[in-house]
C-alpha cells in the first residue's frame, strides 16, 4: 500500500507544478483501493472489494492532515476538481475544496472514496461492489446474493483504505447527507481516529419518517416488472421504475422556491401542448424536468445498488444502539450545516441530534444555510458555510 | 327536482323525531343527483352524470340556511353521521357537525356531496361518475374516453344539485384539501352564490411543487404494467400500482410526529424478523403500515380515478386565470384554517393565497390548527377550530 500513498503523492506533487488553479482543481485521477476480504457486520464475507477513491491535496510527514469526504446517496468520489480539462464541471463540493478554499489543499490531504453498493454503478468513474459486480467464482452479477451492507460498512471499508495510506487519525471527517451518515459513524465508532467532524445536512439517524420516506423512493423500481426480484442483469433492465425513483429523490432534495420559480411553476412542458389536454402524455414543465432528470441519471445508474443503499440508510443509527448512546459516544468537535429548507432531514430531527451530540459537553456548532434548493443546498450551496468551515478546521 | 327537496325535508323532518344525538349524527341516507348532460369546462359532453350526496340538518323556509362542504382528494360525501348504527365509524367532520357543533345542524341545512372521478368508485356508498362508468350506449366502462375534468366541473356540477334544491345562495361553502380547492372555486367563480367561505389545509392553486409532489402520487400507477395506459376494465387491475399510490398519499398527509411515535419509529413490522435481514420482506412497522393502509384503500379505489384527480388537482387555479385575478373575485369572508405541520399545501403556499385574499379587502381570519398529523389536521384535529367556525358563521 505504501506504494499507492508513494505514487498519490507523486501525482499531487508532479500536478502541483501546473501551478495552483489546475493542482487539484484541475485535474484528479480515480484511484481504486481493493481489498481481498471484507467481513460485513452482518458477519457475511464479500471477496475482492474494490472501491474508487481520489484525493486533492498532499499528505504531509506525519500523516496527520488528511480530511475524508464522505459521498451523498446518489454522490461519487468525485468531490472536487476535473479528470480532464474539457469536464463539464468539477466534483460536487469544488466550491470548498481547493488552495486556499475552506478545505485548504494547501494544508490538508483530502481524500474522498466510492462507498460499497453506490448508485452510479454504470458510471465508468466510479468503482464500487455491489450486487451488479460479478461475483468471484461466478460469470454473473451477485444480484440480491449480495449481502444487505450498512452505513458501518461502509465505513469499515473506507477505513482500511486510511489505514493503506498509513493513516492512523483522520484530521476531519465530513460529508453531506449519507455523507454525513458516514461522518457521524467515523465520529461515533471510531472516536480516536476522527479529529473533527462535519456532518451536512442530515440527522444521525434514519426515524420512522425517513425509513418511510425512503421507501416511497424505492417503490417504482419494485413496480417495475423489469426488476423481477432483482434478477435483471442481461436482460431487459427496470429502467422505467429506477427513472421514477431518481425522479422522486430529485424532486425530495429541492424545494417549493426552486419547484415555483420563474421557469418551471405552472409552464406548461411543450408549448401549445395544454396539460388539461390528455392524461398521461399532456404534461408540465416540472413534471418533465423531472422525468428527464429522472432518465438522465438511470442511465448510469443501478436499480439493486438502489435498493441497496435504501436499505443502509434506513439500517442507519450512529453507533448502531440507540441514538442517544451512539451520539455519546462522539468526542471530536462537531461543526454541523444544515438548511431549515430541507425536506429530507426535517430541522426536528437535526435539532434533536445536535442536542444529543452537546448533552454530554462535545463542542457543537450549528450553521444554517439557505440557498432555495432544500436539501441540495447541502451540495450547490455548501460555500455558505465556507468560513465557518475554515474557521472550524483552524480552531485548536 | 322539487320532489326531491320535498323527500329530503321529510326525511330530515322525520329523522329529526328520533332525538337530536340520533337525528343526523345517528342515521344518514345516500342521495343520488343526475344531470341528464353536463358540459365540461373543456368543452366535452358527458350523459347521465350522477353523484352522490347527503346533508344533515333542514332546509328553511327561504332555502337560505344551506353549508356545502366539498370533500378531500380521497373522500366522499360522507361528512358526518352514520348509514346504520352499526357503522364502525361516522362520516370524517362528525367531530364539527351536528346539533349545537360548529355546523350546527339546529341552524343550518349541511349538504356533502361526491365529486365527479371520485377515488372511491367501488365504494357502495359512493356515487361518482368517472372513467369507471359504464359509458352510456356502450357496454363498458369510458376508461381514458371519459373527457379530462377540472375543480370547476367538480363546482360546476355541484352548483346543479344546489340550484335543485332549490338555493340560489350558500351561506357557506366549506371543505378541507381538494375540498378547500373547490370551496375557493366556489367563492371566485360565483361569488353572488356564496356568502362566506372556510378552506381547510389548502392554497388556492397548484403551484410547480404541489404539480410535482401530485405527479409522484400518479407514478406508481402508471408503472403498474396491469394499468395498461388506462384499460383494464375486465382484466386484471392495477391493484399493486394503486396500493403503492395510495400510500404515498397516507405518508405525504402525515406529519413525522406520527411517523416516530412509539407504535412506529424504528419498530419493526414483524417481531423477530430484522430489517436487516433480507432486501424487500423485512420490514420497518411504518412500511408495513403504510403498504397495509395502501392495500386497503385500494380495494374500494379506481386507478383511473385517482390519475383523473391527480389532473383536475393539478390543473387548478382558483377562478381558471392568474391566482392574483382568481382571488381578487373573492368576496365572501374567509375562514382560512391549516397547520404549519402541513407537507402537502407548505406554509409558504398558504400565506401566498391569504395575502391575495386580503389584498382588495377582503375580510380573511387565519386560524391555525396542530394535531401532530399534517395535512390530516385538517381532519383529524378540525374540532381545534371549531369555535373560531361557530364564532365565524355567526359573524354578522
Amino acid at each position: 500500500m505504501l506504494k499507492r500513498v508513494a505514487l498519490a503523492t507523486a501525482i499531487a506533487v508532479a500536478l502541483a507544478t501546473f501551478g495552483r488553479a489546475e493542482a487539484y482543481d484541475g485535474l484528479v485521477e480515480k484511484k481504486t483501493f481493493t481489498l481481498p476480504s471484507y467481513t460485513t457486520v452482518g458477519g457475511q464475507t464479500i471477496k475482492d472489494v474494490k472501491i474508487g477513491w481520489e484525493s486533492y491535496g498532499t499528505l504531509n510527514a506525519d500523516r496527520s492532515n488528511a480530511i475524508l469526504i464522505t459521498h451523498f446517496f446518489s454522490g461519487t468520489s468525485h468531490a472536487a476538481g476535473k479528470y480532464k480539462a474539457s469536464d463539464a464541471a468539477p466534483g460536487y463540493w469544488d466550491a470548498i475544496i481547493g488552495p486556499g478554499k475552506p478545505l485548504d489543499t494547501d494544508k490538508y490531504f483530502i481524500l474522498a472514496s466510492d462507498t460499497l453498493v453506490n448508485l452510479n454503478a454504470k458510471d465508468p468513474n466510479v468503482v464500487t461492489t455491489g450486487p451488479a459486480s460479478i461475483e468471484p467464482g461466478k460469470n454473473e452479477p451477485y444480484g440480491t446474493r449480495f449481502p444487505i451492507v450498512t452505513i458501518r460498512d461502509f465505513v469499515n471499508v473506507q477505513k482500511a483504505l486510511v489505514e493503506s495510506l498509513g493513516i492512523s487519525r483522520l484530521a476531519a471527517v465530513t460529508g453531506a447527507s449519507m455523507g454525513a451518515l458516514q461522518a457521524y459513524e467515523w465520529a461515533s465508532s471510531y472516536p480516536s481516529m476522527v479529529g473533527k467532524v462535519i456532518p451536512v445536512i442530515a440527522s444521525a439517524e434514519a426515524d420512522g419518517w425517513l425509513i418511510a420516506w425512503l421507501d416511497v423512493w424505492a417503490a417504482p423500481i419494485r413496480l417495475d416488472p423489469n426488476w423481477n426480484n432483482g434478477d435483471y442483469y442481461g436482460k431487459a433492465e427496470p429502467v422505467a421504475g429506477l427513472a421514477a425513483s431518481l425522479a422522486v429523490v430529485t424532486l425530495h432534495a429541492q424545494h417549493w422556491t426552486w419547484a415555483n420559480g420563474a421557469t418551471l411553476g405552472r409552464k406548461w412542458a411543450v408549448d401549445g401542448k395544454d396539460p388539461a389536454g390528455c392524461l398521461v402524455e399532456c404534461k408540465f414543465a416540472i413534471e418533465a424536468a423531472l422525468a428527464n432528470a429522472g432518465k438522465a441519471r438511470a442511465a448510469t445508474s443501478d436499480a439493486n445498488h438502489f435498493l441497496y443503499l435504501i436499505k443502509a440508510n434506513q439500517l442507519f443509527v450512529a453507533g448502531g444502539g440507540s441514538l442517544a448512546e451512539g451520539l455519546k459516544k462522539i468526542d471530536a468537535p462537531v461543526l454541523l450545516i444544515t438548511s431549515d429548507d430541507d425536506q429530507v432531514f426535517p430541522t426536528d430531527a437535526v435539532n434533536q441530534t445536535a442536542q444529543l451530540i452537546k448533552a454530554d459537553g462535545t463542542p457543537l456548532d450549528h450553521v444554517k444555510i439557505r440557498g432555495g434548493r432544500g436539501h441540495l443546498d447541502g451540495v450547490v450551496a455548501i460555500s455558505q458555510a465556507g468560513e465557518r468551515i475554515a474557521e472550524f478546521l483552524a480552531r485548536k
